[in-house]
């Protein structure tokens, strides 16, 4: 079965809408991306706050455009910080984005992800086996990687954004969006994306900037992840390598306008 | 009101004297920018130590030349650890520094630098919104970000500089730092320094580099200020994109020497 | 005394073997190097997973290739973690690393660090320092700064590695890698190594990725230090500066082969 495919000019409208609003994105990240998140940000043009105290982030959550909330590397403080600010954030009707890493491979995250399921995220962004485990079915992921393709994984995402009233998506080869009815496909992208850490965890958090204040969230989500993989094809182009190719995908993120992501997505 | 420059020959002396010294810069700072910082002092040719614990942190401030802290992620955890090492600097005459980052937009932390500021620390160092809530002014920040021009601070830092015997560092497109008497001007740098996470925290670790051992701390720290905007302004050029920008500034920070920084204050 | 070099065979054959396998490496890492250690192991070819949490090391660590802990940052938490981690690992068989960051300089890590002697890691990598701290002999390091030379190590890591079981790396301008019995040197790198933070810990981590599945883990152990050697040789060709080179150095990590590897070490 195919898909149809996020429209270009769908995408570069939103991409014009993002940069212009360079919207706060309040991140409860993991510990290995925060730096590389707060940069794809701050390349893309919007405005990163990685704030994480208890004392803080009920206060912040409410100000923010966005909220994205991964927990790669939770623990029992973090995952406390993470519940308030989830509850400030839906008190305030911030938009907030779920990146259940590595679920389904460990218990205790996997039950704070399904715990969180019930606070309304408005996305929810991962690979097939983290979008599978969290719809309950089986998967074989070990840790961060995903052993299924993203196409074993669309009926689970219907299931799971019907169930949640979130749109979810599910990245690899090729990233499908879906809102439960209907299931967007984006075929851009580069295997490159995987030798670098953190490029689906900061996918994340440009979901978030996407969703502050977006009208349509199946188009801003599905613009975000087409943004990420246009500029990391972009970026492959000229960085063949990962080191160069790391630093090329944030110079591809700041470069990137509609025209161009439009072009990309034809 | 103009306010002289800081005087190239000065700046080249003191960049001269840190580099010879290799002074090992202690720092309590923020998780997403701890990397980027240790980069920063390594490329300059300072010696940088990220040692956090309770148990540790007290012994190795007394040991080290200078003291760096920032509050970007600060928890109920740091803010005890941050005391302690702090203590320890006052006691073993370890001169240290103090970034307020987000300070006025956030209560916990805001009310914290503000305890710290009865600690002597020897340089704030700051955007103007935070300058301005350290002394006790409205501000516009939003997080990170400043709404005001340094300029706007100017008569803040002053003020709070008198009343902590510290030089403070108002930076922005243009940097004024003051020791309360004299304010001195840098008017290097690049826009890029605000699309790359950290340069402003890495800043106030070189910042603690230069008053390690420091005959004329506002010198010192202007000295400071303008080694990063003048790497700034030298990596821009080269560079004209994030990606390749950050890379670039550790690169001109390892190349920057005391007559190219003395040429760039002409 | 000279001691024989390691074979550039026997490092071809270790490296083709680990690339091909993509080892799982559970890293406890510090907070500093999390990002380039990740980066650092997919760049190489091998699949990082920086679990963190009470909750999850002790499943984690049992399904591992390998874990590599690292005192760097070390807390009350995350030493409560690293036991928990290292106890599995032993009860699954899984080869454990220590890389006692800043041993001999403060009290905490270094008494940490002794008591984990006691749970046989496979490996223990560190400067001169470090490995003349846990034989027990008086050092000259200042936190993260060996001011030893790595000859001035090599009977305190005989002596160590006899004590624990281990394989002991010293690194330095030449590594020294022994069983206790033999002695294997290696004399590639280069001296920017020292000018990025972590190269140090990441070599720890590519370590516990040569240990999973190896056969001899005195040459698995010394393949590992060759590999990031030479690739640090090739990136400083070049790449002279110190933002550059780290991101030449993933590069080459990515492009280095058996054959260029075998070839560097004639």
């Amino acid at each position: 079965m195919t898909y149809p495919s996020l429209s270009g000019i769908d995408a570069g409208r939103e991409l014009s809408r993002v940069r212009a609003a360079a919207p706060l994105v309040h991140c409860l990240t993991n510990s290995v991306v925060t730096n590389f998140t707060a940069n794809v940000l701050l390349a893309f043009g919007a405005a990163p706050a990685m704030v994480v105290a208890r004392e803080e982030v009920a206060d912040f959550a409410a100000i923010a455009g966005a909220l994205s909330v991964n927990v790669g590397t939770l623990n029992a403080e973090q995952a406390e910080a993470i519940r308030l600010a989830v509850a400030s954030a839906i008190l305030a009707g911030t938009p907030w984005v779920l990146d259940p890493v590595a679920a389904g491979a460990l218990a205790f995250r996997t039950d704070f992800c399904r715990e969180l399921l019930d606070a309304r995220p408005a996305a929810i962004r991962g690979n097939a086996s983290e979008i599978r485990a969290l719809a309950g079915l089986a998967s074989a992921g070990r840790g961060v990687d995903s052993q299924d393709s993203s196409e074993a994984a669309i009926d689970a995402a219907r299931t799971l954004a019907e169930r949640c009233g979130a749109v979810v998506a599910v990245t690899g080869e090729v990233d499908y969006v879906t809102d439960g009815q209907r299931v967007l496909a984006i075929t851009a992208g580069d295997p490159l994306l995987t030798r670098v850490t953190g490029t689906g965890c900061s996918l994340s958090a440009l979901v978030a900037a996407f969703l502050a204040g977006a009208d349509d969230r199946l188009t801003a989500v599905a613009s975000a992840c087409a943004t990420m993989a246009v500029a990391g094809q972009l970026a492959a182009r000229e960085a063949p390598t990962p080191g160069r190719f790391a630093v090329a995908l944030l110079d591809q993120l700041s470069l990137l306008d509609s025209r161009a992501l439009e072009g990309a997505l034809q």
